[in-house]
């Protein structure tokens, strides 16, 4: 169960079928049996050059078929391809660049002077080559450096593979946890054979008769590996580029024919207002994967009804490869329309065959699914990882003695095994042995036309162990008084039990935030938590129970 | 990769999908939950009474729930499901049981009687129990005997199941070799696991949308691996049960909304003819996969054209699981209709992923693929054996060194990989380093209308090694002269090259028949094949070429 068996098939039987890539220099196209020579050219050059099994080759790059190379060639000479997020803050580029010794890094041309930015020389110690994506080199002060097109040039297209162990990494991933520095997460072939299979399957499966565009960048948990299931399958595959935006992203669904797609939610809001404006035909689109985060209903249901197309959510992280769930249908619910067919459709899914989940206690007894009962999520399966890369505490942390991922997700379970996310284990707020979902109250609190944005964090107290306090920015039109206090109040008991209410609820400018935009819970009880906030958490409190 | 993840996912996920049994006593109908607890009854049963890895739990039964409860329960709990040909003569049922050491053989009351027939005290030596599927032990010779519903009675269904390895074998079937005694082949729960997502794939592939009929039975390779498929994609399960007539086909169409079934090709020209007299409603049926030999164009057609069917192709053997190839189409072909549409559905199909194949002529060099070139077809892949059973001579002969299943079949392959297999490797006429497929001979010979039977075998020649001798069977109608040895010489050379012509035909009142009614060509050769006839054709070869 090695990737070889992918590329054989998209080689031998698909060898027409085409890859569109969107590049800096504009559209680019190739048949898979062009690809597949050029990805054997690419390993024999990796082959000359000495790497192979414990060499990493990384990359620094948006969506193009350079990158689609890399992903089949690194893995079947046998040497392993790391995907560096691009979004990452610099002292995390050199973390991983130092932690996972890259030998290589393929750079995007666009990306250059990010990666120079980061650059840092004992960090980059181990990198013995830079490559530019493209058939120049533009002016950089790294080195060595050569372009893709020359650093291939010579290489041998009927390359023979050597043999590769199952076994053996052909993948890295690092997770971006929003505390502390990345960790790294490696996947071996039969993992990724596994995974590609999963998303064959069902009723999302990828076919030849597919046109699918992969928007979700291929640097995020390998392309949530939908380069490899698209050769696989022997679907038609479209790379987007550069920094896409939904003109773009539109543009190639009418030229190409897309029929499937993939990308986090914030993506397909775009496309959907661009649509809304330009009208572009995109009648060949029928299903559209969102994941990354939580698919307001909203969007599946403007979907559905402005463009005839199915918004389905997905799950998965960057320990499972990525993909452990998606919102397909059962029996039940098939023919369902409406706020059914919706609701379904918003589950970060269902387990894909393969894939085993329970969520647990806090004494890792398993809740009930009961579409309630809110527990840590636990996955096991082919594509779900059993360690972290060189670090065996954290290893030790996260992975059961009998194998279980411990995600750090929060999650309910309907009786079906549609799954819902509901939070991050580290910002539950742990209240009298019971748990309230600060993500869940931050949305409710956001929903309310006063307000710009809410945090919520746990403060400690002597009888609950925790309770929720709020930091509420309002908008510019309202005022932040104790009226609004009392309103915003009565507006989350409205939808949650009176306990979940929050016991304080501050007015601040601005919630302090990470360097990818999200709140930054650490800077905010940092900054605002003190004893005179805890006194009145703990006074407010008691009376709520 | 094991059995359980699927049994997993058939019990939380789709436990309220069904499972309808046509059994000796009617229709018997239960959920996948179940299921999951009689599976679980049996396990803890079987692991009570000291079975687990290395022990073999053999089945002698038609497609019922209880054939499929033994399918999961025995492999989950660590032994080894051993399924019995039931149409295999004694002898060869004699040495499975003996070879393959059972200790449990569980029956069919339909099939007592053929299994008291069969029976030999030595070779039945390790059988320690039979069980009759059912709740009431008919009148028999065999003993210990007790019936399945007593077997798992006090059985507990939440049995948790051990811990076992993806290497572990979970099934067993034999061949069917028409040569020779039966060959043994072992199914690890990792080749079963990788087969079923295989058939989770593609156009065909099994979702919780389709309800599927395995007619296939399931004492045949595994039922092609449709019970697992079902269970694993949550598709509904229909078992139609001892000797199916079409009738009974039509009636479960009809009634459980069948939208996929598989069988040979036998079965579904029964279930036109039935259509065409009786007239059922067939119209939830979307697609019907025919294997097992080749599938007739003409069936093809009035499937599509008759009853707005789809019939495909599959190919497969007990070597590999047994399903490598189904013919899908492909996007040069998916909108083709008419004859291109039935020749795609012919073929014997493109490689599913995962499957690797490679076609070489006698010095093992690889031959090109042009559609034409024959040579013998090679397979490697997740689930393609790498030995036989108990039989390491046969396993050298079979298994290159850098593992290639040697078929035996002869094929050719298209530029995109569909498959066509033409013959046996070792029913081939080898005529002067070329290759004639006495198949293609018998078929175009049976063709004619003269022709009730024909056989073709290589009788040796001291030019050209071997030259085709064929023998006919006439119609009650015709006559055999030298008239006709004339019509018939010229009828072949309109489709073939002249060399492939028969050197001889010999008019016979009947082709010799071996146990399962395929033409035995030991028995043609022994009866025929003198000094005489090999004079004949040593005499007229020379000019044909």
């Amino acid at each position: 169960m090695t990737l070889h068996q992918f590329l054989w098939r998209a080689e031998n039987v698909f060898g027409d079928q085409e890859i569109v890539s969107r590049t800096h220099e504009g559209i680019h196209r190739y048949t898979f049996a062009d690809y597949g020579d050029r990805v054997r050219k690419l390993a024999s050059v990796l082959d000359r050059r000495g790497y192979g099994e414990g060499d990493r080759i990384a990359t620094f790059a948006w969506n193009n078929h350079w990158h689609h190379e890399l992903y089949f060639g690194v893995p079947c000479q046998g040497a392993q391809l790391h995907m560096i997020n691009i979004l990452l803050p610099d002292s995390h580029v050199q973390h991983l660049v130092d932690d996972a010794e890259d030998a290589v890094l393929v750079v995007d041309p666009t990306m250059l002077d990010a990666l120079e930015a980061a650059y840092d020389e004992a960090a980059f110690d181990s990198v013995e080559l830079f490559v530019v994506m493209g058939d120049t080199v533009p002016e950089t002060d790294l080195e060595p450096v050569t372009d893709y097109e020359s650093f291939i040039a010579d290489g041998d297209p009927d390359y023979e593979f050597p043999d590769v162990s199952e076994d053996q990494p052909a993948g890295m991933c690092y997770t971006s946890g929003t505390t502390g520095m990345p960790k790294g997460v490696e996947y071996t072939h039969k993992m990724y054979w596994g995974h590609t299979m999963g998303l064959l399957t069902g009723e999302l499966g990828l076919t030849a008769r597919d046109t699918a565009m992969t928007v979700v960048p291929m640097f995020h948990v390998s392309g949530w590996g939908r380069p490899f299931a698209t050769l696989a399958s022997g679907a038609k595959q479209v790379l987007p580029g550069p920094n896409p935006e939904p003109e773009d992203l539109a543009r190639l669904v009418e030229s190409e024919g897309v029929t499937q797609s993939a990308a986090v939610p914030t993506v397909w809001r775009g496309l959907l207002q661009y649509a809304s404006e330009a009208d572009p035909d995109l009648d060949s689109l029928e299903y559209v994967l969102s994941g990354g985060s939580a698919t307001p209903k909203g969007l599946i249901e403007r979907y559905r009804e402005d463009l005839g197309i199915e918004l389905v959510s997905g799950y998965g992280m960057t320990e499972t490869t990525p993909i452990t769930h998606l919102a397909e249908t059962i029996p039940s619910n098939v023919d369902a329309d409406g706020d059914e067919r919706t609701a379904t459709r918003a589950h970060a899914g269902l387990p894909l065959p393969g894939v085993q989940l329970k969520v647990v206690d806090e004494d890792g007894a398993e809740v009930p699914w009961d579409g309630e009962s809110l527990g840590e999520l636990l996955m096991k399966g082919p594509w779900v990882t059993t360690e972290y890369f060189n670090a065996p505490d954290k290893t030790e942390r996260s992975i059961t003695e009998d194998g279980w991922l411990k995600t750090g997700d929060i999650a309910r379970v309907t009786e079906n095994g549609y799954t819902d996310v509901v939070d991050r284990l580290d910002d539950l707020v742990k209240s009298g042995g019971e748990w309230i979902s600060s993500v869940e109250l931050e949305n409710r609190l956001m929903g309310h036309e006063a307000v710009a944005e809410a945090a919520v964090i746990p403060v400690e107290h002597p009888t609950w162990d925790e309770r929720p306090a709020a930091f509420v920015v309002v908008e510019d039109d309202a005022t932040a008084d104790d009226d609004l206090r009392e309103t915003l109040r009565s507006f989350v008991a409205e939808e949650y039990p009176s306990w979940w209410v929050p016991d304080t609820i501050e007015f601040i400018p601005a919630v302090p935030k990470g360097a990818t935009g999200k709140f930054s819970k650490i800077d905010l009880e940092d900054q605002y938590v003190d004893d005179e906030l805890r006194a009145r958490v703990r006074e407010q409190a008691p009376g709520q129970r």
